[in-house]
């Protein structure tokens, strides 16, 4: 067994630089999902991906058309009773505007210091790339691999991923999986890996208030009518408590709570608060008493106003009183809230705490999504997080984000499997701007640590990673 | 005596036309005093009243130089141990725009149904003219007057009597009186009469509020850091309690409250709900607690926010967490509220309710101004409301207003005497408006009510009237 590893890590270590070189190739082609002008392509990164994934070895290679980008579909499925990896990933890439901020132009790579600079090196090529080369270095060398994988790789996570979710929900049998591994993630520092452990769904809308059928002059009526500002107020104030917990019925009833490994581990992960602090200039950590920051902006639901307007907003003194009013609100949702039975809390809330005179107008907004977030304790986290953690020598960091990565919840309502995020991108490289670049040595490290999962994931039966 | 006021009424009845074609000649001086073109019109109006003061048999008629329009003094103090009443006016006149709204031009006017048309007719040359055409009728059959009688009719009330304010100053000694009576005022009704009791003083500030340097990103940081427009939901829901019921530290410490004499008279005055609220379009009557609309409205001072604005203000969903909120605010002010002492009040509520994380400025804006009230019980104003009691078949409506009007907490201030104002327009003459128009029977009935006012004001010793 030892001897065999040896191999295919010798494989991937004797083809550093012709890998080096597809890398490169990869990143030439312009796959700006966004740009009607590069449809051509994408599909040409498709058609690359079809051509790598065909000499790693895998099968039933299939550009599938759908909708304005093809996705690409490929696996092997010669390990019976093992569980089967589905590997997501995208070849599509971010435009390269601002084009002037370059140093070398962004579809033509440039080695520099270790690194490779271009659009869509850390953001997702090499990512993608390395976990195509652990499956063929197995292939190559043992000719099978520990477990069943089947590779969905996608040309339009830039924009939205707007037609996988029909793609996946067509064909649950085709692409029916014990767990999803994406690389389209990073490491927590250059030595330190991390687990991307739960994303947060989100739902939005609008509130308008009116007050009077016109605006007021305050030397006739003030103090003696309804003040759409004043209303806002008090509704806006009347969804938080003074500590900052979130007041409405029923926002809570659905949320998962966090396990006490949960929460252990997120308390592990490092955080200076002054520096957290100084680098977006905030005078106060504020939020949901008796959690952390991490466990308020990773793991608990949010309730936030983005935007409040109404009355004179010019220079000096209007002595008008506002007659109407508007604020945009956003709740970021944790894993078990339902989006629609937020909206419906939310507006009943707002209906109950209209202030005296306040005709109160609620509109959801588009932008909903659920959250997403996987036990500590699965079997799939524990033997990848123990892969890692021999591999750099410390265990990974769970992180969390606030942000929004509906593909994830899609797996796990479609495919009832959990997602396990970890790339080996840094944050530092760039990603969605100019001068984007990879790490050449996180790139070589990345296969590797793939061929490792696949190793350790096929200690396991099928079954054992399910939900 | 009864035969001496038949006198000088039956010398106004007879000179009935002759004071009607006067008043049209005042109306054809086009004395708009904001318009750098009519500088020479404004000029021909005051020569026309210093003319018209110097035939109705006053004294010492001086056109006075002040800053851009002048102003016109003249007296008749024949009446030794009564007192003294400054009667205060102007004869400018708002702009016409926009003309091509009006049916007959502004300063041609046109008689029409009773009522004469034209721009200053209603607002106020007709009520100037009526009270110079009392002194006339008194002086020219008697031969004297009841009250000592000081003219102050100026050229720029309409831009704020900005030159006003240095004159009084200055001239303190010439302007010395018992009380002032301004017609510059209307009816209740057309057969209501009313007394403006007093107007609201004026402060105003500025609110900003940062919580981080740059707006953040709620996917990364919604929940754990301060939100702009949550501080500032907290900060503004903090100044009233929910039944409207204002919260500021100090704010009513140098409120005078009303007597029960003034409530009784504020109660008088007619109000229905129904019709108020329809005309506005508000669905509740609110305001502090314990108080009658008219109460708040005209008596209790107010803490309006009239703008507030932050974050993210277009379509759709922007899922900002904005570090910047913006508010105006005014106060209108009752008697005994200095402006300056409110702001600090206001200042120091804004600091101590600053929550948690938010960076507050507090900036005072221009337009302060102290509040004016006259007492009931004035033996001025209950001559005043005999008068109009007897002349109308039923008592005075003692009205307030909300607005500002610096003039008479000026004389206060500055002279030591109140003002009566007590005019005979009515709400519905389009005043600053096209076809802007007054009522003859009005005009007519208004100098008749002056001359009274003269007789029952010489009942009493100078220095009655005084607070």
């Amino acid at each position: 067994m030892a001897e065999l590893q040896a191999t295919w890590i010798e494989w991937l270590n004797s083809r550093k630089s012709s890998s080096l070189e597809e890398l490169l190739t990869f990143l030439r082609i312009p796959s700006i999902s966004t740009a009607d002008a590069h449809i051509e392509d994408v599909l040409k990164a498709a058609q690359w991906v079809a051509e790598k994934l065909t000499t790693a070895h895998l099968e039933n290679v299939d550009i599938v058309p759908t909708g304005v980008h093809a996705c690409v579909y490929a696996d092997w499925l010669h390990a019976p009773g093992k569980p089967t990896v589905l590997i997501y990933g995208h070849f599509d890439v971010q435009p390269a505007d601002p084009l002037e901020l370059w140093e070398s132009p962004p579809f033509e790579p440039v080695i520099k210091d270790g690194c490779i600079v271009a659009r869509g090196a850390s953001d997702m090529k090499a990512n993608v790339l390395l976990s195509i080369l652990a499956v063929e270095s197995m292939l190559a060398t043992i000719g099978s691999l520990p477990v069943n994988v089947k590779f969905l790789l996608e040309g339009q996570e830039e924009i939205g991923s707007r037609d996988l979710g029909p793609f996946v929900s067509a064909n649950i049998d085709r692409l029916a999986c014990d767990i999803v591994l994406t690389p389209d993630g990073g490491q927590w520092s250059a030595d330190t890996p991390a687990m991307l452990m739960g994303t947060k769904g989100m739902c939005a809308l609008q509130i308008d208030i009116e007050t009077a059928s016109m605006d007021l002059h305050s030397g006739m009526y003030g103090g003696a009518v309804p003040n759409a500002l004043h209303a806002f107020a008090e509704l806006v104030a009347s969804f938080h408590d003074k500590d900052g917990q979130i007041l409405v019925d029923g926002f809570f009833d659905q949320v998962v709570s966090l396990t006490e490994k949960d929460r252990e581990e997120i308390l592990r992960v490092p955080f200076d608060a002054a520096d957290y602090q100084s680098q977006i200039g905030i005078d106060a950590l504020v939020g949901e008493p008796n959690y952390s920051t991490y466990e308020r902006a990773w793991s608990r639901p949010t309730l936030e106003i983005n935007g409040l307007w109404g009355g004179y907003q010019g220079d000096g003194v209007k002595t008008v009183i506002p007659a109407q009013a508007h604020a945009k609100v956003t709740c970021r949702l944790v894993a078990g809230q339902e989006p629609e039975d937020v909206l419906a809390c939310l507006t009943q809330h707002i209906h109950k705490h209209s202030p005296l005179g306040a005709r109160v107008t609620v509109s959801p907004l588009q932008g909903t999504a659920r959250a997403y977030r996987m036990p500590a304790d699965n079997a799939a986290v524990e033997a990848v997080a123990s892969v890692l953690e021999t591999h750099y020598g410390r265990p990974p960091y769970y992180i969390g984000i606030g942000g929004t990565l509906p593909i994830m919840d899609m797996f796990l309502q479609d495919l009832n499997a959990y997602t396990i995020d970890c790339g080996f991108s840094l944050d530092d490289e760039k990603i969605h701007s100019p001068n984007e670049f990879t790490r050449i040595a996180n790139f070589e490290r990345g296969a590797e640590v793939y061929g490792h999962f696949f190793e350790r994931l096929g200690q396991f039966e099928s079954g054992k990673f399910k939900p």
